[in-house]
């Protein structure tokens, strides 16, 4: 059987995953497609809007066959971290290939950026870093280096952010024995970040949130942009816990955590650097919601998704030898859900797995802390009645399985 | 000018206060009575009803002169400890006398069985030690241990809970190179327990919190057992902020803060031993409520008071360590609040003082950073708009002054 891997949030899943699951399915010409799916907190620091089993239902019923997860030591960190974890689990199941979407379109222009970035290497680091000691983020610390010692003639614009994550993707996938056959396409109309929702059937997830969030009626005006199956897991979650995930619904936790911690403390947590634990201890006690607290903690230095992610970080309270240790123990692949396709393929190949293939998080209660401790924060935003049958599901939840 | 000190929580402040403070101010003929007053967090493990300042507020306007504070080092403790923190601090503020209410009534009894205890400790320490080791608490295994060394043959009845504050009082006292003339008053009527309202016009503060907040018309229920200023402050209190503080506000961030640790964390935490910790943890998944998470804590081995109190230094994120720093620290007097007559009483002593009267906290950040961090814990409670205005006050809030 044929496979090919996609690394996705799926938050939600929307027209744009649906293209591109059908897409890499018809040009590798899968028999299987596997989906690693972040668990209940983002690449861009954020709770996901529902739960990742609400998000995996959506994902089997649009054509995805497998759906496993990318654990929290990967999915809330820079893009290299974030690859490099979601290129290994697909690697680790076989897949043949993987494919992703990018606003340049052509696989060419990444692997020969990759191969000139590797020849100037040694270059490239130390520039970076005298960027940032002037004030950049790094990011933008990046960019301006890249600008410097090629002077804009690299094959691809490393501006676009999913071309930042498809080049870290190709770059991790090149560190493998066997590489598996990288594919892009290119991502139609929206773009990564666009906040409006167009006239199209395509939107960008981040539209389709504010969208949620922001409009009244928002369930009906995501209705053109989002699968008929999006819609109803959604509106289920709603019926079922009262409220979609945010920020927001966190905030008086993190207050309380910052408030409550020695400054001492949250500079032991992963991604807090450079005096920033005073400067978050000193917010919180002034800020009356998230976003005022966002506004009066954003520095030039970091970008805004770095500092969300330092956020959870400091709510999950992860230290930097708990991310240390849970990086090194990541051993396992969970699997979220599947369809008879799914099954099929993974009875095959289950045997000649190099990582056990989780079911239940019972019986992996040390090696899933991190995940686990992840789900049970995501559910105590919720109000207490909602919360307690969401803590109850992440040891006793098993995987979703579709005909 | 002669002065008689009180060690009180006023929560909220009854008729049962009014008649001890009068009678405190007849007996020693005193010209001005100080109060000894517990912060946000209470020695039976509780938040305070409402915050020192509205306390403060009401025994102001019921015949108290001087409120100063009974940090969170000692305020939320044992008997023991709670008491060498409020008689230390009367004594640096010079009281003549103290006066405590007591179910026994009369002075020489206390005197008398603290010399025969003193006489027999060597027996009992390890006495008291061997009930605890066949799973008593500790205040039951005490009551054994004396019955069994002294058979009932104590002139004091060391099982009603103002007696043993009492004792320890005396005890706290007779350290002292200039011990108080200690005095102590009939207990009027209410146990200290009693959870019903009678007819009489003095209720115990814990039955008239529960009517508070189990009645429908709380507040007028409790009318005929408390002074009007008691009632002006808690309306008035509620108006401003929504809310009066109790267990259940506080659930959601202890469990929160339950769920977010590893029991290495919470075992580092005062006053939490030999293993309950794996119990918090384990109960605070399941439980939907403050009531339903201690009713599946409880154990015979520790008074509900003692969890309590182990919760609220959870809460509070207070380490073994931080408290020994604490107690080391605790070498102030916080002035909460003063009338004309103590304002001229302080001014007198001021020089005097061996320890600062401190009346604004900004100066004195590290010593209080405690008290500060309960206030702000204290604040979170309520709903963000509510503490946000209550946060900012620990720091800018002058002392209250009255006539």
């Amino acid at each position: 059987m044929k496979t090919v891997g996609l690394v996705v949030e799926y938050n939600p899943f929307h027209n744009g995953h649906l293209y591109h699951a059908q897409k890499a399915r018809e040009s590798t010409g899968a028999d299987v497609v596997i989906a690693v799916m972040s668990g209940h907190f983002l690449q861009r620091g954020e709770p996901a809007l529902v739960n990742k089993w609400a998000r995996t239902r959506m994902a089997l019923q649009n054509g995805v066959d497998i759906v496993v997860e990318l654990p929290y030591a990967f999915s809330v960190q820079k893009a290299e971290y974030f690859s490099n974890g979601a290129i290994s689990i697909l690697h680790g199941l076989f897949c043949e290939s993987f494919c992703f979407g990018s606003e340049n379109g052509h696989i060419a222009p990444f692997l020969q950026t990759l191969q000139q970035m590797k020849e100037k290497s040694h270059l490239l680091e130390p520039l970076i870093h005298q960027y940032m000691n002037k004030g950049f983020s790094f990011p933008k610390a990046q960019t301006l280096a890249r600008e410097e010692l090629f002077e804009n003639k690299l094959p691809l614009d490393l501006s676009r952010p999913n071309n930042i994550l498809g080049f870290h993707y190709i770059r991790a996938n090149n560190t493998l024995q066997k590489p598996m056959k990288p594919l892009t396409i290119t991502r139609q109309q929206a773009d990564f970040h666009e906040e409006t929702l167009g006239s199209q059937s395509i939107a960008s997830a981040t539209g389709i949130r504010k969208a949620i969030f922001e409009k009244q009626n928002g369930l009906s005006t995501i209705e053109q942009y989002v699968p008929a199956a999006t819609l109803e897991v959604i509106a289920q979650y709603l019926n079922k816990y009262g409220k979609l995930h945010h920020w927001d619904l966190y905030w008086p936790l993190l207050q309380y955590r910052l408030l409550s911690s020695s400054a001492a403390e949250l500079a032991n947590i992963y991604d807090v650097a450079e005096g920033i634990e005073h400067r978050l201890k000193e917010a919180s006690l002034r800020a009356q919601n998230f976003s005022e607290f966002m506004q009066s903690v954003k520095t030039k230095r970091y970008t805004w998704t770095r500092i969300q992610r330092m956020l959870v970080h400091i709510l999950l309270h992860v230290s930097k030898e708990d991310m240390a240790a849970a990086i090194e123990s990541v051993r396992y692949v969970r699997l979220l859900g599947m369809n008879g396709q799914g099954r099929e393929y993974l009875n095959r190949i289950k045997k000649n797995m190099e990582l056990p293939l989780i079911t239940r998080a019972a019986s992996y209660k040390e090696a899933l802390a991190l995940d686990v401790k992840a789900a049970e924060v995501y559910a105590l935003g919720l109000p207490p009645h909602s919360s307690h049958s969401l803590l109850q599901s992440e040891f006793n939840e098993p995987p979703i399985i579709l005909p």
